[in-house]
């Protein structure tokens, strides 16, 4: 279970200017560079036959206001789903207009879920206990097996003469869901020849520590970074730029919760995956991770003084800006327009993730509060 | 709630042979072609700034023994994690020279949650009862508004004084989501209009129709297409391209259908989300949907005959072949390599993608069950 | 799915004067009779010992504007839990005040879930088909083996080569869960022996019907009565009975809500197993089936004119007037106590024991939203 | 999170030879005393009217191998559905001639989740970190206000401006929700009171704490107890006694894992809601505490010899044998009948109820398997 970070940013992560976007100044974006050769890619595709080319919009100017991002910035997006990139500039106006979105990391940590069977129930409480006090060990072994992933805790499940494990790692600046399963298995392999009693089988993971899945626990938890963005937007410019009053959007809100209630869906929320799948695929995050980042909770209400309160709370906003897809050439592009590319970067980048969806769902709810949302849709969408 | 679909395939729909991937033979993909105009690009991006690159890459082959998809298929994933792309191939490896994947689409359906609110609860009960009778307008006004949606239902869910309407449509080989939601629009304009009781407020949607996130109702019923694929390994294939025994899978499948059960994930599976949004980039699909496409059930055991038997389910799999991104270059050139562009090949292309699924649970079941999970990550992926 | 109910209430049913309570009209209660012997617990008990004796207070009196309860009614409790009469008793005086509950059946329905196994999921896709035209022949079935029991739908769901057929009924003013049983289990035997394809095997039930244990399907559709129960509590009324503010519960009903929401519960409220469980023990009803109808869905807000608008929907009430326990002596008085013993007394039942939730809801909400809580149970309850 | 239990029972609590049920023995189940005065009962009732009575038959002898339970016990369950009794004692017969459950309690807690809400997000990621640093001042009260509660852990949950605190205590061998409840109340004023940053509303329970409501969070942690059973039945004595095979009882086992995952319960039981209903009732246990009590997970599988293994997990048995009904007069002799009446009785009866659950599921899921459920109703339970 996580702590609350205590850690501040350090000094050397401080966000600097991010790139201006002008003619000719992304190359690869504008397709001015010819695809990378197949020797390029190595670790990223095997049997390598090209590159799929998605438009990128660019949304914002969004203003930040977070522990890590500062400042203003545009915000690439890449969707073929019209409308989607004007909604979100939509609702980072609003956001900007009104001083800009506050965001907080509250927890991190990536997650495997190894299983241990054992012949009995008696053998399988016993293990418990041995968990509880080699936790030393497996810290020791996650240190000689990563130089990022750091063990900080294991939270046993017993079910019948079964043990799953719940082991949690926090990976630095990677999404890191490698380096947590080799460290993962290292444990496993250490348990597996160590414990003192019969393990009858185990495996590294038995579908349960919410990798490329939604799940209960992760969303309880953490799976990643768990990120708050908030807003306050005043009344006007809610009439202005939202085209709908304070009111209006609380009474939705109120109903929306009741929708999700009845639908059975983990959150609230109305279209969390639309933000997050197009910034992940502008910026080379592992976009298959949209199912699990995509559950969220999402609140909007009056204030007391009349405007509109909203926040977007994402627990399992698994990001990283080293590794993975992010040195790509069009993908690195996106991450350096937003000031998010390499070490120091992910927290800065899981606060505008957040704050881009935070957009979203004002300009959505917005929208179907005020009863505009199949006109912009015609407007421009394809015609499906 | 959809009912079995009853039609066979239209004879116009017959597969055809898919494109042969030869050196030259996609342009789009090779980058030999510029990007597309800002003017070709409208309606599906605002604000356009250039064109990402994902890699793609070509596993497979696979072979498919299903209703609309037949004979063998090399398939285009678009992804930036390492060791993907191979692990689906020996998936599809095992399923090519075990005879092809045998695929059903079982029922169709896309839906939107309009929701209305009245004075008291007598009136919305009365409500439910007007909504029962009224069915042939709405379907009249569907088909006023959109040449290929079909309303099938339309079911009502009150709480209080309000009352939700779960709507859905069929929208031919669309993903249809625009359809539906216009169609939805008119029909509650004219239930608003035409409604003798007082409407106290309505939306077009509160967060209930499974659009964009993963829910209980959505996972129960159907949301865009529910498919079924399934295979019979045999034990020697197994060993020798999946390098375990059925036993072993079997056991593992047990195991992991408890985690999925202590986790609180929506059904049972190990990554569809990967094999779903590489699938959707590379073909213009609306790749935010993995939100919702990834949930699904996957079942593993060893037969009486001592085979492998493994089938996966996937109820809310939201995909078209015409509109949305689907016209784009490298989309089209993707969808036109497994004979699915364009009208007729909606229900092929959830078939396929139903069997890429099955390939990659194969995969990485056979790995976590043996043991090897975490060596081929090793071996292929980034070091984090 | 079970569509909204369409028939009023019979002549025969009217309700009648309520049982008045005065020292010995009650002598089960009161123990002035002696314990039932074996002989009369045939079909209740095996092994039978003795009389578990559960105290039974007074909550109300209750005001009814149902369909089927109107007037006013004292309901009987059994509970051993200090303050939970005390704090019934105060909502029931709010509602009372406030004219009395407005109570609906919205839905009917009890379910059995057989699954049924084939070689491979072309035959099992098969079934489907087979199952869909078919439909009259499980209704003669159901009308054979049940003067009660009408099928009213059987919905399937395929996963591999497995079908689970939801099997629903209507059963009268009985709970049941035997009746049910026994047609499904008839219906299941047809299947076998008629269906022309190979059945591997079938099983009567899979977990899957929501019977005795808290399920998404249940909750979304209905097991036993869908019932819903509204109020209008006049500002005045919640100050001087309730002790806090229409905006206070308001702001309550709202965190609450993503309390709910953060939990994982089915639907949101406080306690609606407390009153369910005490009226179900009182009344003879299977307690047991508090596991699945304590889920509900609770709203309280602010109106337009400043008073608080309660409701509770509750969708899986399972309960019965004959049958069951509610033959026994002191289940009898209670049953009759609140005029609902016998043959037309269920839906009025279901109504009553929906406006009880309604009533433990305001009294606990208005507890909680006003900081009580705490000292209603030190002040009544046992120190334990 | 509750980590594993470490402790070992007391000597003062070493199991003492239950009560033999001769005829006399048991004068308040038997009817032969009065019915308690109102002045008797004040803590447990209001307004009196008198006692509900309820058949209890005798089921068993189950014979145990916990760690508090040892030896054979007969099991007193009070209800009305026919079958029941007879069933669980099928059940306990195959326990007890396969040598006895093993039972073990995995670890204790109940739970209190008040809310807090600040002016901002910052606000309340703030009060994350005083939370983080003021735990041993809650524990201080919580020792000031209870003699038997502890405190065990406070885990905040921060969603925008508010922040849940999950509150988790031992209770010693009370069910102990009213001495969680008194003190999280003071809890929570000390930090009205004393926390430094501006707190814009608080409530002592935002319905998140599990109590009287299946949740999921409850499911995966604990509420109460959580408790595993579990047992190896001999084939012969699956033959025998649950007129079945370990194979048949195993391939359904599968096929109801399945049927759970596609209800969507939480877990996977059958009837979980009926044994402990019958001894929640018997034994002045809070009834309405079935509502949680009833998740949990069940597995049955052939072991390798061939035999039937079998495991109940009950992750949220709240139970007490002081306080609440445990002291009223039938509720005390059933308590006593199997020596948990009063202080060191808990985790007996935990592990108990739980042997209790695993005996009911072993029969439930033998005639399932076996297709003799139907029968089994028919012959015993009232026709309907």
């Amino acid at each position: 279970m996580s702590s609350p970070l205590m850690n501040t940013p350090a000094a050397g992560t401080a966000p600097k200017e991010p790139t201006k976007v002008t003619s000719g100044s992304l190359p690869n974006l504008e397709g001015k560079t010819p695809n990378p050769l197949g020797s390029e890619l190595a670790g990223n595709i095997e049997n390598y036959i090209g590159m799929a080319r998605v438009p990128v919009g660019l949304a914002g100017p969004l203003r930040m206001q977070g522990e890590y991002a500062k400042g203003e910035y545009s915000i690439p997006l890449a969707t073929t789903e019209g409308a989607l990139v004007a909604s979100f500039t939509r609702g980072m106006k609003a956001i900007s207009l009104s001083g800009g979105a506050v965001t907080r990391v509250i927890s991190e940590g990536v997650q495997r879920a190894p299983y241990f069977r054992f012949e009995d129930l008696a053998t399988a409480a016993d293990f418990l206990k041995w968990i509880a006090v080699h936790q030393h060990e497996f810290e020791r072994i996650t240190g000689e097996n990563s130089r990022f992933a750091k063990l900080t805790s294991i939270t046993p499940t017993l079910e019948g003469n079964a043990v799953t494990l719940m082991v949690e790692f926090t990976t630095g600046d990677a999404a890191g869901q490698n380096m947590v399963t080799i460290c993962t298995d290292r444990i496993c392999r250490f348990i597996a020849s160590s414990y003192p009693g019969k393990i009858v089988e185990w495996y590294l993971e038995v579908n349960a520590s919410g990798d490329k899945k939604a799940s209960r626990v992760s969303f309880r938890n953490v799976r990643g970074k768990r990120v708050c963005a908030e807003i306050v937007v005043p009344r006007d410019i809610v009439i202005s730029v939202l085209k709908t009053t304070p009111e209006t959007i609380d009474r939705f809100g109120r109903a929306a919760c009741y929708g999700a209630l009845q639908s059975g869906t983990m959150g609230v929320h109305a279209h969390l995956a639309n933000g997050l799948t197009a910034l992940f695929i502008a910026c080379g995050q592992d976009v298959a991770c949209v199912a699990e980042a995509s559950v969220g909770t999402v609140r909007m209400e009056v204030t007391e003084a009349g405007d509109l309160y909203g926040s977007v709370t994402l627990p399992n906003l698994i990001v990283g800006t080293v590794g993975g897809g992010t040195g790509l050439p069009t993908q690195r592009e996106c991450l350096e327009m937003i000031d998010c590319f390499g070490t120091g970067g992910a927290r800065r980048f899981a606060e505008i993730a957040t704050a881009v969806c935070l957009a979203g769902e004002l300009s959505i709810l917005a929208a179907l509060a005020a009863g505009h949302f199949s006109a912009a849709h015609e407007r421009l969408g394809r015609k499906g």
